[in-house]
């Protein structure tokens, strides 16, 4: 048994001083480096280039972003601060297009701002503050709700980064990973490196030996031999967008990893705050899927991985049905084989 | 239609005044290097180094490696050249162990280094010369008999390196995509990048280049979503070692694809001369899986692509049971949904 409240040594954002700085992502894990961002513009382009990344840090980052806005406008014109900031959630909520937690985010800083009086900081810092704290508290319970799934399971494999680094703090599937390790349920945990960004190799590795809980990386292609091999039990993920009826955008090779979980017999869970459930929508088609450069797929830090003027189709996210998910665990309640019914029913609790 | 004849610009290796020169493809795409080997030694580095991979072209690499063990030996000692060459045989045979081709060609020079008298070079380098051009008609039959099935398919997705550079020349399963693209069966060919080593990504793309076809990189992950997406007919692979069952040992990633294949009801075809079947196996868990160094995973290029001390798995092929193959293609003829008997009637024929 470790102590759970050691295992979370990292943060991805932190305010400081009327400003918003986040650990780039981009330059981990070679380099520890804390960007300090003034205005909503850095911030839009923060979470555009990657600085930030996961789904709720993405959220948790607007919400400071809408607090800067505020404070440039309100620098600017006191007294009519609130012209043009919708501009600046416009420029925030279009800066990366599947998850959906920076809508949500952004919508309930907007109802901040329609209401306050005066300096619009203190309250709109308050309220960036509780969301922030809000996705901490979620994911610890999520991980007391996850857990007790993986019990007994020898092996579990995740995909991407949903730690400490892709939220306000502990993580998604990784804080459920985290729990299961602190309470001695499970042996060993395997990262999928998640190509082209490396989030499993940069990140989740790197995330997990800061708290000194050993992981192992595969490839993402090697996730169907090692379930053939035996010992797995569970495949985690974390989630960039739900639908009503419990599709799950999430990062590209999640849906490999579901059918091949399916294949062989073994869980998949889904781990997300209800915040990542957009209610909107039913259909999965309607998710925007956001397809990058292809030159994050062609070049590694400067080397060329393929010839030039080769083409390349660099979808980052992906659709697995809600067919495919065992159990989706969100702070409000655990849901087994969700569905519109099931989904619906974790809101009037 | 294409000129199928302009469409084989590549060669992996050829024999120059008494010499075995491979292409470098560790340096590909950025640099084309040739090597020169002159002792056996070389030729067993360069294969365990992957200076030449694939299997086939690690078959016809060993067979040109005997005549210069032979070489050697008969300079050295003409009357006793033959005392010493076992364990040079043995030495090449070492070098990779998943490849069934490696054995099946240093069988086939063992053969001709028994019945041999005086100078034993002449007669090896024709048994050689005889493997390198059966492979390269063996490769042009299967295309031949391969590209119908694709015949009317939008998409053909392929793994790894199967071409020109993984063979004598022209490819087993790349063979067969480009007699289909010549033909005009095909309209769209995808290459997944294949970690760790980026065979589709550096290789792949950059033979169809040289070719003039045009080719799509994709991470291996994202093979799922664009099946989902709709519009792919087949997943075309080569093979390293068939069982006598017809389970398939392939680079990793490709039972991963072939998951994905059955489950978007799509065809799977694997494309081996019969060199590749090892009729002494039918339990694919006889089959040594390599694993190679950490490294390949955790670095690119000098690069670290995870923190220091990370674990990582790294077994570069994986089995795909006969049942998740639609059709299997060899020189000899294709068998449907192989098995048992169905392989076993090919070396009848």
């Amino acid at each position: 048994m470790n102590d759970l409240e050691k295992l979370d040594a990292v943060r991805a954002m932190r305010w400081l001083d009327g400003s918003l700085e986040l650990l780039d992502q981009r330059a981990l894990p070679q380099q520890e480096i804390w960007l300090r961002l003034n205005s909503v513009r850095d911030v839009a382009d923060a979470i555009r280039d990657m600085v930030v990344r996961g789904a709720p840090a993405i959220g948790v980052t607007a919400a400071y972003g809408c607090v800067l806005a505020a404070a440039e406008r309100h620098a600017a014109a006191p007294g009519g601060w609130r012209q043009g900031i919708e501009a600046d959630l416009d420029t925030l909520g279009a800066a990366r297009p599947t998850a959906v937690n920076l809508h949500w985010a952004i919508r309930r800083m907007r109802d901040v701002i329609q209401q306050c009086d005066g300096d619009p900081v203190p309250a709109l810092l308050r309220e960036a503050e509780a969301i922030h704290r809000e996705d901490i508290e979620a994911n610890r319970r999520m991980g007391e709700l996850g857990a007790p799934f993986l019990q007994g399971s020898e092996v579990v494999l995740t995909h991407c980064n949903t730690g400490s680094l892709a939220t306000g703090g502990f993580g998604t599937a990784l804080g459920v990973i985290r729990s299961a390790w602190s309470r001695g349920f499970i042996q060993s945990i395997y990262a999928a490196e998640t190509r082209p960004w490396l989030q499993g190799s940069r990140l989740t590795a790197w995330e997990l030996q800061q708290d000194g809980i050993p992981a192992t990386i595969i490839t993402d292609s090697a996730a169907a031999h090692l379930m053939a091999a035996g010992g797995v039990g569970w495949v985690v993920v974390g989630a960039d967008r739900i639908t009503a009826a419990g599709d799950v955008a999430n990062k590209i090779g999640t849906y490999s990893h579901a059918i091949a979980a399916r294949y062989h017999g073994l869980g998949f869970m889904v781990v997300a705050p209800t915040s990542t459930i957009d209610r909107d929508i039913t259909d999965a088609a309607a998710i925007p899927i956001e397809e990058r450069n292809a030159a994050e797929l062609l070049s590694l830090a400067g080397n060329a991985t393929a010839p030039l003027g080769s083409a390349a189709y660099n979808p980052v996210f992906d659709i697995t049905p809600a067919g495919l998910v065992d159990v989706l665990v969100t702070e409000k309640g655990v849901v087994e084989n969700p569905d519109l019914a099931s989904v619906a029913a974790l809101f009037e609790a």
